[in-house]
């Protein structure tokens, strides 16, 4: 009946028929379309106010693939490369001497340390202007190794329908990802529909300067702002949004504090968590994995009942350009 | 026949006459409406797509009254006094001793860092809730000492019309200001229509932490994460906006480099300064003051001819109970 009252409702943004066309029908849809329902029902026991209808989403492999490695660090290595004939010193100084001889063996073992200085190295003394700018430039130009297409052609249909589906409903739908937030900004609103200002992310300190003609600019620092990742993502939402979500969706050990602080409020709550089950169509991985490992947050999920979405059973259709 | 089509286009929100009641006639109104018709008109020159349509105030002193003392330093001193008898040794320490026995003379010298550490003395180790709360339960007790009304009574009733007028437009209107970003939050949607997301400010670091049950909490560290004031205006409004505001307003030198940053975009722009010159009704102040001081944004308005309004001539009342 709950969802009989939201097919209603939907009607005119969607019009007759399947409000999640590339979910398959089973306990992860249902779980979706029964929270949609039941706190958007006018009067019902778990109606949501409005402005409290927060729902965000971690971004790498929560909203758009992750696999070999994080986009933004095929970005910084490809920035490496450009900018190495005005580095001549980076063909023997780790870490640039593996990203440009492809060494991923050594790659693999950079970690948060090593990759934080790849990105101080190659954005420091930008513009915030220029740095989206660069991003721009890159997405439209860089190729993903296995799939050979634009990165942002690899976001995830069933995401994208709920995201739309979600603010048909009132919800306002926010990223919440460790990865960096000027590097999502330039591109979020027309890919996933979420403005800037909808957008939590990672950031490096930035320096307000007038150039010589009195314009004035914001500069990029070497020095980290804030890292919204673990515990960090329930910080960031406060320091953000300051509202605490009612939906959250993740994927990775990463989002486990971002899907505790949603599940700790009061009323209706959705806790979801995409796992990569599906190596032919995209990737499968979760414990141990180098990248998006899925862990403990996994076992919490399974002790408090939060949602898992089975990628390769729950999803029709992985990526949009499936459709066509 | 901007202002006309102004008219007619907010009809619905502001049924017939005066767009900005509590505003006299003169250049300083003419030059708001001007503004909000050229860049909501379709077709229009200087038209302004809604999703660039961001609005920022400055809070105290340009949204609300700041003297004699900034509202939030009451709040502060007032938990001085609260907490003092866990805390003999605040007798004989500065600055406490000075808030405990009104030392008006010494605490004028407390400066930044003095206030920032009385912040961190009554507020580290309090929840983000419990913050909260004490910040509302002090609202409804505490009273300005020359109104002797709440201080939410003391909010600029022309300001609050000029909110509403931008959202009745479809303006996101923002308050980017020096203030604690958790001290206002719990009122701004109530008093002003302006939803915690829509707020920036100065913030401190706060720590995630799992309770005994497993209820996680965010709780207040001594550390400062941002200061939302001067050049930090810009960066905030980078880092929690993402977009570059169109329409500006702020009252002191801190918000030059805010004025800086949003008339160096392209396309229309409103740049507008709340200059204090009503001491009967309010305060009149501007070079040099301890709070609030206007000396080098003042400067600057007057070369870039920017909007500068003049509190005792261009609104009729200042505060919302004078209607009554
Ligand atoms: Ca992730
Ligand atoms: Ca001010």
């Amino acid at each position: 009946m709950a969802a009989t009252g939201l097919a209603a409702m939907a009607r005119p943004a969607f019009a007759q028929g399947d409000l999640l066309p590339s979910w398959n029908d089973g306990p992860t849809k249902r779980a979706i379309l029964d929270f949609i329902a039941r706190t958007t029902q006018a009067g019902g026991r778990d109606w949501v106010p409005v402005p409290e209808r927060i729902a965000c989403f971690d971004n790498d492999g929560t909203l758009w693939t992750e696999q070999p490695v994080y986009f933004q660090i095929a970005f910084a290595f490809d920035r490496v490369k450009a900018l190495a004939p005005r580095h001549p010193e980076w063909r023997t100084q780790e870490p640039f001497r593996s990203i440009l001889a492809d060494d991923r063996a050594t790659l693999a073992t950079l970690g948060e340390k090593g990759f934080l200085e790849v990105m101080a190295a190659t954005h420091t003394g930008l513009t915030t202007e220029a740095f989206g700018k660069a991003v721009l430039d890159w997405l439209a130009t860089a190729r993903h190794p296995r799939f050979n297409r634009p990165y942002t052609d690899l976001v995830y249909q069933p995401m994208l329908e709920l995201l739309a589906l979600l603010r048909a409903h009132q919800f306002k739908t926010y990223i919440v990802s460790g990865g960096g937030i000027e590097f999502m900004r330039p591109w979020t609103e027309r890919v996933y529909g979420i403005p800037p200002e909808q957008v939590v992310g990672s950031s490096g300190v930035t320096r307000y300067e007038l150039r010589p003609d009195g314009t004035p600019v914001l500069v990029k620092d070497p020095k980290v702002m804030f890292i919204d990742d673990g515990p960090g993502k329930a910080v960031g939402i406060n320091q953000f949004i300051g509202r605490r979500p009612v939906f959250a969706f993740g994927n990775s050990d990463g989002d486990q504090q971002m899907l505790e602080w949603t599940a700790a409020g009061s009323g209706a709550r959705f806790m979801g968590l995409v796992h990569h089950t599906d190596g032919v169509r995209e990737y499968a991985y979760d414990r141990p994995s180098l990248v998006g490992q899925l862990d403990k947050a996994w076992n919490e999920a399974l002790r408090r009942g939060w949602t898992i979405v089975d990628m390769k059973n729950d999803w029709k259709v992985i990526y949009p350009f499936e459709l066509k």
